[in-house]
């Protein structure tokens, strides 16, 4: 849609009506609620608001390496009040599409993971068999016998019931874990990546994210892995099939115009609501190819709906 | 060019003829000379063949973890005599372009390398200064300073020296040395890879290839290396900026359509030789987009000419 987002900043009555409209506000966390460490002033004033008019809070993160009770541990440090089932991961969202949205053979329902322990985590609470992750046996060198094990197929190092692999950051990521991950997915297991993201922000400065993870993969396979983050799909379809809501009254909030909002569109949810105070710029909002509905200078603006 | 190659295999008159226009051969090896650790017959008998007519033989390989000295034992190890000289590695051709073709700031000739030690025999011997590659300290975890260090800029982390990245492969890749290597390039150093081949054959199946090694900084800075390895023409540079050869009187010779044909092609030597003994077909070199000027079914067949 080329059509120009609606600015709601000091219109009170446009806020009135626009948070009428939904049932449900999905939030993207950085650079929304907060920055870094910093929170927003404000942010927990408009979630309060949210809540108290009855809203669904959703809150929506690509960080793979948490789970979602970590995830509730950094949202109380901050000081922001929640319960695990208003967060939303992208390793409980592979988890999720894992466990009830793919359908794979009896034999084949182990998953070789490539991450850390956010991954394991909910992969436990879905009741997901799983390999590799943390595990230290994964965490050495490759040697000249594992070359013929994996070409012979051997067991002990090529598990027979994996039928999925599951890529998301890793701080331990190795030649070994890349060259089993490579073979398990030709012989025949689903690629899927927690998010693609290239960096991971950190310390004011980028550091390698979890698409960096699948990128030797990609390159050696051909082939893209279905993501479970923002922007794809199927992330929405995985905290749909949780929430159950009606879309048309559901609404999207982000910074970014290539993640968040495009999340939010793709997934023909009735509004999304785009701020100032992360990545994209009002540029971005009013004049580039992805636009939301509406935006905002900075979240708490919507306190001036009452 | 459309036009058909000239199939030589059987045409002792045709097989002279081409003999003659060259002075110059370059061979790819694997797929051509032997497969795997299996040589050839005749491999021998038509090298020698080429060195009694005077034909200078120059053997090209994209193996980055091999030093010329380790890849003349394995060329003794197969029974094929060779001279160090005649030995022409992509660890070698990023030393030779980095030492010879790159033109660097006095205070930033050190490279950053991930790689094995074919590139740090290599480079030694063109007095080329490097950090990392075999180097223990960098085959550890990252920790929460290195973050901190790394946003700030610290030259005890990042040496201020480094004006180059050369990636090959690294068996001991690791989140550490890609977040360095990513940070060295965004500060300005040139991005080089020994070569892109995205996989590595062993034991008779892939294994992750030097290209894998590059496509994680691929996707995070969104910038391709200059490869040196073939089909990339800095490496014909370096190896004319070795050899001073005609390139009109000069073939390659190779299995692989995509790699060494048309880095003959691109390179506008004088001929371009394809074998039928490894990767390409003859569909593919006959009918497909990138053709030599002849083939033959195999190498040996050259041994018909007289």
């Amino acid at each position: 849609m080329t059509s120009s987002p609606r600015y709601l900043t000091g219109d009170a009555a446009g806020i009135h009506e626009f948070l009428d409209r939904y049932d449900v506000f999905l939030f993207d966390c950085d650079g929304v609620l907060w920055s870094g460490d910093h929170l927003f002033p404000g942010t927990n004033e408009t979630l309060e608001l949210l809540r108290s008019k009855g809203k669904q809070v959703v809150f929506v993160t690509n960080n793979s390496t948490k789970s979602r009770a970590d995830y509730k541990k950094k949202l109380e440090g901050l000081g922001i009040p929640s319960t695990t089932e208003e967060i939303f991961s992208s390793s409980y969202s592979a988890s999720i599409y894992i466990s009830r949205i793919l359908t794979l053979p009896e034999n084949k329902r182990k998953v070789f993971v490539i991450g850390e322990t956010g991954i394991e985590q909910e992969l436990r609470s879905e009741n997901v068999p799983f390999i590799g992750g943390t595990d230290e046996a994964f965490r050495r060198e490759i040697t000249p016998e594992d070359y013929k094990r994996v070409a012979a197929g051997d067991s002990s190092l090529l598990d027979p019931e994996v039928g999925v692999v599951l890529v998301g950051l890793d701080f331990h990521i190795n030649y070994l874990k890349l060259a089993l991950a490579y073979h398990y997915v030709k012989r025949g297991a689903v690629f899927l990546a927690t998010n693609i993201d290239s960096t991971l922000p950190n310390s004011g400065t980028l550091f390698p994210g979890a698409g960096s993870m699948s990128a030797p993969l990609i390159m050696m396979l051909g082939q893209e892995p279905v993501s479970l983050g923002k922007p794809n799909q199927a992330m929405m379809d995985a905290i749909e099939g949780k929430f159950k809501f009606d879309r048309s009254r559901a609404c999207m909030v982000g910074d970014r115009a290539n993640t968040d909002i495009r999340f939010g569109l793709e997934g023909q949810l009735g509004g999304t609501l785009a701020v100032l105070t992360g990545v994209s710029s009002k540029e971005d909002f009013v004049s580039g190819p992805i636009r939301p509905l509406a935006y905002l200078d900075k979240l708490s603006d919507l306190l001036a709906s009452d």
